[in-house]
């Protein structure tokens, strides 16, 4: 299918934003530098109501999980790690004016969670992007920390995704845009897979694996449980469909990847899933 | 295509928990029954470590929201409401060891956050259904009242769903089964939508109407939004599929009606999204 953004001949912002050794973080919407205001409705931000270059301009790094507690204990332990005790700095909620994702600042790093599933983790994206566009940082990574269930791997293995796939295997992201499905590629940056690999192996007791990632829309039926409220397919069937998915290259399943890696992709952001499976 | 759940020769235990009069609330999976222990992992609740029948048994009706701070109100609200403080009865999360969703329980009402999006309600609905199902509750009524986006309705209209439709316009749910599309209906109980329309006479100044509603998997993109990170279509073609939406007997949009309306239908709840506009 045809991309979403075919080459124009008039360059956007975005690209604008490209210097040699500095990538800054793209928006792909003509509409958005001629607003007046945007509000980051679900983050409770605005451009007007906040200076986001002097709060965000030096953020580098972006964590991303589903809950908002394991969000915050990364944040306290990042806090600590970076010793930011010392120059009296707190771990307060961004985002505490909404109840839809919480958000810490600690020096550089953004721990933010955003939920489960593909919609919920999208409006987050779609916001933060915007947020670090505003800011106008540059060469930003960002790194999604889920959980997830591994597939013919030693429980408590991590998963460092190289290609996030679908249900039927392929590294694609439908995106409906109106009542259109455009799809998207889902692959992500291979050299922070092998940078991250390599911070593993420095690390004892810390089986870690490069390989692909599933994302589902379902927990339950999507993901070959047998213990949801319907489910319609025996235990040999949901045994075969795994297999499959192993030869396939899938370690692991979860429920963002595949949006989380298309939209990075596409507004410049370096991006990795890295889950415990 | 084809059904989910093709007839069978054997009755399922959902169906032989129908009686005149009384309507439990159904699970379709086999395997249920012939587990040694069932646990609510989203909701932090169990078999084994709850007495479901005794928390929950007298539950009649289940509101379900997006918001966590949003059902907290209502769960007082209702408190209220029913006069429950002169029976020494508290407003307390019964899901607080978990972050994932929260729920109240006030007299023979559940209040329930289901977060953003068709996988994070359907994990919710998953396991509220089993909940219901272990706890023997029957002629229970689920409604969703959430917040949308209205078409062609004035400002501060609630809209009661009749049909969920998705971005097509058709009144279906695509549920991924492993690496099968199952085609499911997203009618809804058409009485009470009258019921709940003639409620809504009694109250002053209460826009209401009975309209379809849109079920989009995005809400900047699939919404038709010209303020998302990413924007490929104009301003004219955002305004024709409004339209066209219109015509088609839209009269808001969300992001998790289809799948409320599916499993709703298919594990015996009486269900209805109910929406300010």
């Amino acid at each position: 299918m045809a991309s979403i953004l075919p080459a124009s001949n008039k360059p956007m912002r975005s690209d604008q934003n490209t210097y040699v050794g500095k990538c800054f973080v793209h928006v792909k919407n003509p509409y958005l530098d001629s607003m007046d205001e945007d509000i980051l409705y679900h983050l409770d931000l605005g451009t007007k109501t906040h200076n986001l270059p002097a709060m965000f301009g030096d953020v580098k790094f972006v964590c991303v999980g589903g809950s908002p507690n394991r969000m915050k204990a990364f944040a306290l332990f990042m806090h600590k790690e970076l010793r930011l005790q010392d120059r009296g700095e707190d771990v307060k909620d961004i985002c505490a004016g909404t109840d839809r994702y919480c958000m810490y600042k600690i020096g550089p790093v953004l721990s933010i969670s955003h939920g489960m599933g593909i919609p919920s983790i999208s409006i987050m994206l779609h916001e933060l992007i915007k947020l670090l566009h505003h800011a106008q940082c540059c060469d930003v990574t960002i790194i999604r920390m889920g959980t997830s269930g591994g597939i013919g791997v030693a429980p408590g293995s991590v998963v460092i995704t190289d290609t996030a796939v679908d249900s039927f295997f392929k590294p694609r992201f439908e995106q409906v845009i109106l009542d259109n499905i455009v799809t998207r590629s889902t692959e992500l940056d291979k050299e922070l897979a092998e940078e991250l690999f390599n911070c593993s192996r420095e690390i004892p007791n810390f089986p870690t694996l490069i390989g692909h990632t599933m994302c589902t829309y379902d927990f339950y039926e999507g993901q070959g449980r047998l213990d949801g409220a319907l489910c319609s397919f025996s235990r040999e069937k949901k045994v075969d469909y795994l297999k499959r998915a192993y030869i396939a290259g899938v370690r692991n399943i979860e429920m963002e990847s595949t949006v989380f890696a298309a939209m990075c992709r596409l507004c410049g952001l370096k991006g990795k899933p890295f889950m415990n499976a």
